[in-house]
């Protein structure tokens, strides 16, 4: 029996009319009284969110008791250890939730009491143990807090119920949401619920199960269920229990109507459930049903299998995944050979639960704050914890992988990775993790804080040392690719790859990109063998530039011929793997000093020669190069000399690379093959930009076909990247065959952020106090950013129907990006390889949510 | 008689069939013949531009002679001399514009000539040294280019036809366009005239003469007369005519025709005429009239005398003065009591011809390369040359002044210079100006290059040493304000200055300003004994961010105390000033950075204390400021965080500042006083940073006021200088009373271009190549930048239909970007106190030459 009262961010006024309200009908249908000793009633509070947060929000259990309901209890059970038992745990979880005392120190006491009464001989504590263990809380958290518990039912009804509303924003609930890209203002709802006690006897306990299981996706009863216990043991990972066969030999009855209900509840909300049950003395009770939290497999296969069970349509099926999982699927899992070479070599510390599949090596750390910090930096962590909490959140987010020794697959740990698609392992107990010291000890094998380990999520090996890991190839993953080819019938928006080597290329190909939607040409300049070419070109265009003459100018030809030459291979190699699919190939892009020495370290180098003195002639040579440098140093260079006013400044550096690109396409032309080039100028602002530099790259290409007899079908566009190309889009339009918006810059220039400071600086502080929804770098601010977007879609198609319109910035890889790209009419979006699974699912179901505008 | 063929920016295809045509009619209405040796025609070709470009257009004279044509004329003439001189001045003029040969090389020719004549005691060549001057001329042509002056007239024209439609594009042309704001585009006609000669006999000559006076625009004929002499002679300075004054002696019938003309043509086109002339044989010839160009004062004195005269009215009298040339009369002349002190201590070098008012200050250089070099580096300097030519354009437009030993009140120098608006002395003849040795020398005082010079434009004055220059009062201006009071009657616009200092604000309310349209506080952070303080807070700022701790959180709130009280001093002085007209005052701004010690001088000091090993101490001292300073830095700087960014990671640093202003506020009220402070946020890109700061803001004023029980009328706007701000403009109203659009970052952020990067490394090129028209920090970008500003506007208003905007980037003293701000509505302009007057008039013209959209 139940009580629901819904709130936005802010509680209902006539709330407490409504609690007691509510509490009189709870009376009447269990015949049970709240606050009353001789025939007590007592409620859980637990939070009822529309979305749901597993473990997220806060609860109170066993809520309505005091030293005198307990006895009363105990008196109408005849089951003193039972009442104790309840009291002992309300206490706890009211101390904790509701006066925010620090939970370790609870267990710490539960678990010397524990200990002692195993060395006397005790399977559980008995009624003076736990006495002994209330008299102890109770001390605690007064120390903590200066307060108490509250006897009064009615006062630990008032303040549960505003923990529990409070509790949709504490840090872990935001960190969540901000995650999952879930609106803060949605609030919660409280249920209050009559309890049943899965704690009353051996014939009594707690499960929660799910209908499919949410790690494989089999199609088959997955749970667990711990006897005399309430869930909060299995949910919090403090006990280890059962697998959920074992209830079938403990109480088949009981057995048969999980598995009864679970196939309703299925067929009824036509999805996977995630089902909570109790045993109340032999008598089954349902407790709570929801969507399962799945890992990406199941997610894909459950989809896939109901769609073809004909429990759902395959356009629901497409719109049952979320894309982003679908990314985690192809992420890495560890080698296998490298498995049994580091198994040989006797690096297995231990095997846990294998809670959420996949593969990761990183540096070991204890608590969430230090993988944050790691995370951030770029490096690759494992998070060890004894068991994880809501708390930990933010450093699970910011982790490769999770090991914990505690819990079973369906504690928080395991929930949150398979949500998140992330490697973990639960329930590795014979690793004792030492949080204080640093160390997982198994054995005399140890590692400690910083040492990198490597977790396998499926089989739940756990090794010492580093483990390849190896991607999995997506043609093994039949279901997704059955899932991709429904969406791919659905989706209107074409999915292009971002890839600027043959390599990568073919990766995309394989991936289901139909064309390349950026190349990047200067990451070709970056190979060592190159890069001295590079910089000679630079330091001698840089001195012409200064002072004309034949020296710099022959430097300057003489390293652009020979970068002629690789760019060509470059582009051959591109080509071919294309086999005359679009391949937008972008002219050089970055600020030269780009590629030049470090300033600060030549600079200190050039102090220390000209202190030291001992040595003229390489000061002369450091102190040219250092002026050199000076010269091109930029006090804003994302807004400075690159992209098209590079190529208009230095003509001949566009020149070469479109001689490169037609020459490739040409001999791929000779051979019969079919080529589809197109060339992109990157950061016009003005469209006399792009008139210019169409006119000379026009003539170099014809020349140069002229001259070689070659007829080639390719294009020439330009990224829009600022937001005055936008703006003039009907103007640059006339000059270019295509858009790209490069929504990274874009976003930049829009907000006026440099990414590069923005993260650190003032970015984080943002989003955690809400200031900006959502990092305007993963999903499109579709307020500003978009705006001029759907600005440059009016003008440019307005001034050339035919123009053919993407996004290649990283936005072309995220759902919600993509959503705005098929309402505003796009032809494509282009991601990175790995994103492109991505984009196929969220661009269909895109299509399936919402019309074209 | 005239012939006349205009073109765009391409010669007309049937040009050659207009030219023979249109000779025929000039043979017919002269009786003479071209290129006829017994009744010789000879033609000038010179460029007829749509808009006045003195002195910037090629010019061919006495062409269609050859050594027959020319012997034609001496027997036609019974003048030898004269039809030599005819072909010596052809030669000259031929080779120099049409075949491009250094005319330098010529008059060193004619000076050896003219030398070794005087010595023999000549007034003048005679024709055996014109038949030397012709041979060594011919050589000169012959060895410079290999070819020959065309004994074919028809030749000639054409040659010259193509090279006077040609001289449209060279360097001081273009460089007097952009410097103008002509369109490249226009082109050019090319007028073909029957020659008249000022240089047959002694009661020949030409003259050049204003019908007023075009330095002081006194209504008084000015102008100069040089006897047996072309035109030519006047205008390239390269002899010193007479006054005008003298023809009245000379040739009073003549003097009484050029008067009456000058009259006629006056009152016909209600102008101010620059009128050439030429008198054959006592016959006066009128050559030529146009638009004087005019300095600043006699173009406002003109304007008012004129209306006054009844000749135009009031409105025409607005629309007939350049803006621009408002701010010149207002430019710096030399202090006289530090002139006088210069004269007692001997420092005056020698007196020439005030040909351009205005004193300045400045190292003395001798070729505009280096003018311009220098001038780009903010050095103020003086360009000394014998004569200027169109070549020195570029250098004149970045010199402080000019000063010239040969020619007068009409040559080049002094045209440009009036122009310009710039301080300029010509015909300081008693000067030697030797460009080789870069020395300039009266007697045996000497001035080197890069020594210190000063010149009074007025008096004619040149002074060796700095001189201190005095601002000229706008009171003393009476033409001007009353130019400015019929201005200001008609102008919709209100016209507010930028300014920071109770001194800025006293100048800005002389010459005008109805409000502050923005007050910097963060300049008043750089005073000498603030910086320290500001030092303070923000290291105890950044430690705090790191580890928060008692200490930097006293050292922050102590530092930041301080500045309360010097910040409320500041505020008082201003408002005091202000008298209650509206003042906004933005919250601190700039990277925090920017008040840090130089990093890299830092860095230096590092690396030498490092090596010397000797003063551990100081070394441990300066690496922790170095590693400050390292954490703090950032690669983009103006994308970085700064602005409201700041405010919401340091929230006490604005709590301060608008503490600070209430408090000032407040000093007033209490003594009965009006005042009106607005706030304004800078930086904003999100509805929500506006919120959260005016909420944060709005507690602390309401707290203050209720505190101190004082009543305040103020408001709480925002800048809008970034893309985004402007496309969401909409939520920005709806906490935001006011916006007040900041062009400069507007203008970095919208084309992605960095100005401190962009004008060196790119602009200046765009520019030049016509890429982009106009420097869009100059004047604003309609078409980019003002489309986003039309979206900010109707946004904006449709969300708070009062709200009150303004514009206060460097654009609000432009008058082209003043007149978009009038199009599309903004309630101000906001700009340097000096340019207020220059508003106040473009906002005038505005009004008068458009209708508000």
């Amino acid at each position: 029996c139940l009580a629901y009262f819904k709130s936005g961010n802010q509680v209902p006024r006539d709330l407490w009319s409504q609690v007691w309200d509510s509490m009189k009908e709870i009376e009447k249908a269990t015949g049970q009284f709240f606050g009353n000793s001789s025939s007590p009633l007592l409620v859980s509070v637990r939070s009822g969110a529309a979305v749901s947060m597993p473990g997220m929000m806060d609860t109170v259990l066993n809520l309505g008791i005091n030293q005198q309901v307990a006895e009363g209890i105990a008196q109408r059970t005849g089951n003193m250890r039972f009442a104790l038992d309840l009291y002992r745990r309300f206490i706890q979880m009211y101390g904790q939730v509701v006066m925010g005392v620090d939970g370790s120190q609870f267990d710490e006491v539960m678990q010397d009491h524990e200990r002692k009464s195993k060395l006397d001989g005790n399977a559980q504590l008995g009624p003076d143990d736990l006495n002994s263990v209330i008299t102890n809380f109770k001390g605690i958290i007064n120390k903590a807090t200066g307060a108490d518990v509250p006897e009064d039912p009615f006062i630990q009804l008032k303040n549960a119920t505003v923990a529990v509303f409070d509790s949709w924003n504490t840090r872990r609930a935001v960190d969540y949401r901000n995650h999952y890209g879930i609106s803060h203002d949605m609030g919660t709802a409280v249920n209050i619920v009559a309890m049943v006690y899965g704690n009353i006897d051996e014939m009594s306990g707690s499960g929660v199960c799910f209908s499919r299981n949410p790690a494989t996706g089999e199609k088959k009863l997955f749970g667990e269920y711990l006897a005399n216990a309430q869930g909060e043991d299995i949910v919090s990972g403090t006990a280890t229990p059962s697998d959920i066969s074992q209830l079938a030999i403990d109480m088949p009855d009981v057995y048969t109507q999980l598995v009864d209900s679970a196939l309703v509840l299925e067929r009824y909300y036509s999805d996977v459930q995630d089902i909570e049950f109790t045993v109340e003395r032999g008598k089954f009770y349902l407790l709570q049903t929801r969507a399962a939290q799945r890992s990406p497999r199941a997610a894909v296969k459950t989809a896939v299998d109901m769609a073809e069970e004909g429990l759902i349509s395959k356009d629901q099926a497409i719109l049952r995944v979320n894309p982003t999982q679908i990314y985690n699927l192809l992420v890495p899992r560890l080698d296998e050979a490298a498995e049994e070479q580091a198994r040989s070599e006797g690096r297995l510390l231990s095997i846990g639960m294998g809670a959420s599949p996949g593969g990761a090596t990183g540096k070991l750390v204890f608590d969430p704050d230090t993988a944050q910090r790691l995370g951030q930096q770029g490096i690759s962590v494992i998070l060890a914890r004894p068991e994880t909490s809501p708390e930990d959140m933010h450093g699970m987010l910011a982790s490769a992988g999770i090991l914990t020794s505690r819990g079973g697959t369906t504690s928080h740990a395991a929930v949150v990775a398979r949500g998140l698609g992330k490697p973990c392992i639960t329930g590795a107990e014979s690793i004792s993790v030492n949080t204080v010291a640093g160390t997982i000890q198994c054995g005399d094998m140890i590692a400690s804080e910083g040492d990198e380990i490597s977790i396998d999520g499926t089989s739940g090996e756990v090794f010492v040392g580093a483990i390849a890991t190896i991607q999995p190839r997506i043609s093994e993953e039949t279901d997704m690719v059955k899932l991709l080819s429904w969406a791919d019938e659905v989706r209107v928006l074409g999915v292009w790859a971002n890839a600027d080597y043959p390599r990568d290329v073919e990766l995309a190909l394989e991936f289901g990109a139909e064309g390349i939607g950026l190349c990047r040409t200067e990451h070709m300049f970056f190979e060592p063998e190159r890069l001295d070419l590079v910089r000679k070109m630079i330091l001698a265009a840089h001195d012409c530039n200064e002072t004309p003459d034949e020296d710099c100018d022959q430097d300057f030809h003489t390293a652009l011929d020979q970068l002629e030459k690789y760019q060509m291979d470059d582009f051959e190699g591109i080509f071919r793997v294309m086999k005359g699919r679009p391949a937008v190939i972008r002219l050089l892009d970055p600020p030269l000093h780009e590629f030049l020495p470090n300033y600060e370290e030549l600079f200190e180098e050039v102090i220390t020669l000209r202190l030291n003195g001992n040595d003229p002639e390489t000061l002369l040579e450091k102190e040219n190069l250092l002026n050199q440098l000076k010269d091109m140093r930029e006090v804003n260079p994302m807004l400075g000399l690159r992209g098209c006013r590079l190529g208009l400044k230095f003509p001949a550096i566009y020149e070469m690379q479109v001689r490169a690109i037609v020459a490739a396409a040409c001999n791929i032309v000779r051979e019969g093959g079919a080529v589809h080039p197109e060339i992109m100028v990157p950061l016009v602002s003005h469209g006399n930009e792009m008139r210019l530099l169409r006119e000379n790259l026009e003539n170099t290409i014809q020349s140069y076909l002229k001259d070689r007899d070659c007829t080639l079908d390719y294009k020439i566009g330009t990224m829009i990247e600022v937001p005055r190309a936008a703006l003039t889009a009907d103007e640059i339009a006339e000059t270019a065959e295509f858009f790209s918006f490069g929504t990274n810059d874009l976003t930049q220039t829009t907000y006026g952020y440099s990414r590069d400071d923005a993260e650190g600086k003032f970015l984080m502080n943002y989003l955690k106090k809400g200031i900006i929804p959502e990092d305007p770098f993963q999903a499109l601010d579709r307020d500003g950013v978009g705006e001029l977007i759907k600005i440059g879609v009016k003008l440019g198609k307005q001034t050339r129907p035919d123009l053919t319109i993407g996004i290649c910035g990283e936005h072309g890889g995220d759902p919600s990006s993509i959503e705005f790209c098929h309402i505003v009419g796009l032809d494509y979006v282009s991601c990175s390889p790995y994103r492109v699974p991505v984009a196929r699912l969220a661009a269909a179901q895109a299509a399936l949510n919402l019309p074209k505008e």
